[in-house]
């Protein structure tokens, strides 16, 4: 079914495509039309023509914390004595691995500078990562609801993503080993899992990720985790790395960034972390050709690692404050489910609508209260399943304490008067 | 034959690949073992080698110029006042955008902002050009020698180079155009050009680029070309931009950079310009994909359209002077050719020796002039048809006029005592 529906919007995007050739028009690629927009960026236009208008939107569509970047990391920026700005290292300076693989080394996860490629982000980390083990036409198997743009990078990538469904009901938890097995077949290259989950907030248990690496071990695959949001993890529990494990050395790859860590996601430094050497010269290869990471975002990055840990415990203490605002603030409206996040800064609602890309777009286009009015991400996107999460959105709880009980306020009053 | 060295390559890689895998590992994808290493960053682990016995190595083979970046630029990093490093916008904002569009203008491309998306350096534009319109097998064409990294984001891109040779002889002209069209099939997607080319230095005239958009308006194709180099032309002539032209609209794609303008090569800003909507939609979604590019890049390269005039007045003054110096040194040594570069800040010179490779490698490893040594970039990595520019090496011309002195003096002496 899933796959007739691929076909069929094939097919229309090629008549689209070939109906510009007739005016002579050089065509777009396949790739190109299958790329999805992101569902957490395409409202935009709707959100500026909104603020046009003279309303207040409220952001809690995108992963863009107002916590601020730690001092140590914004002074090496502007104390930098740098008079042409050259090129890094195409891999990172072996200064930055070094320090950073102390880092890794503090959290549980034993790394040498060898086993690290400093990356454009974590984007570019799962670009490169995806690249160096799967051709076109290769699978990898997500837990879905999953972070939008993997379906962007896989597309970029030729690769094709086998979504294994996890439920609000179990607040997201790991889908059955026996669901996993079912998808694997010969072009399964990777089981990909992020860890906390965006958008579901779910923390995977030790228990859940030795049953993944028995998987992995069984079929030969790779297990890509997406570990962006390992210190945000909440009521005492503690974030287990997929390199923590013995016997994953060949089969273990952490796609990591700094963006959400220091609230610096305009740096765009990120890290493919890896102890299995011939994936690590691979992924070596796609960094070269494209030259260096920005200069600038390593001077922040690298002094960013002498951030002291009360910052952490600060800035924890605070997301655990706006979770539980906005959860118990969310539980109190009729007809809406929410997961309870564990982790990372996002959960899944689910709300009494039929379909939520609508609905995120009329309360930009037509819903306000006091000229305010909220911007949320439709779910449909987080999923690769057709027609799944059509009721849901990811919230994004990067704004204090009184802006969340005013935002969920206005999506009361929004569904009390959406026509649905 | 090309295709089956190829073919052998990569039954050789399997092979390989297989080896591991009986070793219980997960397997690297076919491109990534194909993906090509940089001629000019992989023997930097000689180049380091060497300093560490302590020779002393001049920088020739890389395009890292020692050219300061202009005040203006550098200010405003040190000087900004971000208290959170947060996303940038997709493509760029507007007002950079806009800003820019008035750079082009004035560089005779009449663009608005609306053309443009700003990519995280010269390199993802490429990479979103190839991805927006070609698919895995697609054909894209480029006179050869052409800029190594091409091969790279060709192999991401599962896009097969086709090389139409230029010759030293002609100081690489553009290829006849009954050349090209012997090799258009059914899957040629573009044409991709260099202008001013890097490594050759050429600088195509306006009567070339009309033969080229004749031949992409005939067979619908895009033409690409990365001008980067667009400011570095010498001897009183001018650059012809692709999207200076009438009725290539739809067909002209421009890849640009900050990098090499203001010599801020670690910024990691560059540029799509096309005014065929339909691609730069396209490219959007790949960009939002990535998020954004790196913010304090992004505010150094607004910056830097404030530079002076008198900057690059001076820089290219600067870089004739290296040019001539260069050229003159390297035409006196007996059996050296030379082709003498119009633009960019590059010359592929012809040596008497077999395998430039061999050599390159050699002058770093058993070579030294009273404890100095060269590093050049073999030419075979800038060359996709197998065999070609084996005794040819690309230098970049990046040093100051002694440096280079001093460093084709090292090379002539390497030259007589090197072994062949």
């Amino acid at each position: 079914m899933c796959a007739l529906i691929k076909q069929c919007e094939f097919i229309i995007a090629n008549l689209h495509s070939n109906l510009y050739k007739t005016y002579n028009m050089p065509s777009i690629s396949r790739k190109g039309i299958e790329m999805p927009e992101s569902p957490i960026r395409k409202l935009v236009p709707y959100a500026e023509a909104a603020k046009k208008r003279g309303v207040s939107v409220f952001h809690l569509n995108i992963g863009q914390p107002d916590i601020k970047t730690p001092q140590v990391a914004l002074d090496a920026v502007k104390n930098n004595t740098l008079e042409t700005l050259a090129y890094a290292r195409s891999e990172g300076s072996e200064e930055y691995r070094t320090k950073l693989a102390k880092y890794y080394v503090k959290n549980n996860i034993p790394v040498t500078a060898d086993n690290l490629v400093i990356t454009t982000g974590g984007s570019e980390a799962l670009l490169f990562a995806m690249g160096s083990i799967s051709d076109p036409g290769d699978e990898v198997i997500i837990p879905e609801p999953f972070y939008a743009n993997y379906n962007g990078f896989a597309t970029a990538s030729g690769v094709t993503v086998v979504p294994v469904i996890s439920k609000i009901e179990n607040n997201f938890a790991l889908p059955k080993i026996e669901e996993f097995e079912k998808l694997i077949t010969s072009k399964t290259k990777a089981i990909l899992i992020c860890n906390p989950g965006n958008p579901t907030g779910y923390l995977y248990s030790e228990e859940e990720i030795e049953k993944l690496k028995k998987i992995v071990l069984k079929h030969d695959l790779f297990l890509i985790a997406d570990e962006v949001y390992r210190e945000f993890t909440y009521d005492g529990l503690t974030h287990t790395s997929v390199l923590s494990l013995d016997g994953l050395e060949n089969n273990a790859i952490v796609v990591d960034s700094v963006s959400k860590r220091y609230s610096m996601c305009g740096a765009r430094i990120g890290c493919i972390v890896s102890k299995n050497q011939e994936f690590i010269q691979t992924a070596i290869k796609f960094a070269q050709a494209r030259l260096s990471p920005p200069t600038y975002a390593l001077i922040a990055s690298e002094a960013a690692l002498d951030t002291p840990d009360s910052y952490f415990t600060d800035v924890k203490e605070e997301y655990v404050a706006r979770r539980d605002t906005l959860i118990s603030e969310l539980e109190k409206i009729e007809g809406v489910t929410v997961a309870n996040p564990k982790g990372a800064f996002y959960c899944v609602a689910q709300l009494p609508v039929k379909d939520s890309d609508h609905f995120a777009q009329w309360l930009l286009e037509d819903f306000n209260l006091n000229n305010e009015t909220v911007m949320v991400a439709p779910a449909s996107g987080f999923y690769s399943t057709p027609g799944e999460g059509k009721n849901q959105v990811r919230i994004a709880y990067v704004l204090n304490k009184l802006d969340l009980i005013r935002s969920v306020e206005i999506l009361a009053a929004a569904l009390k008067q959406y026509p649905n």
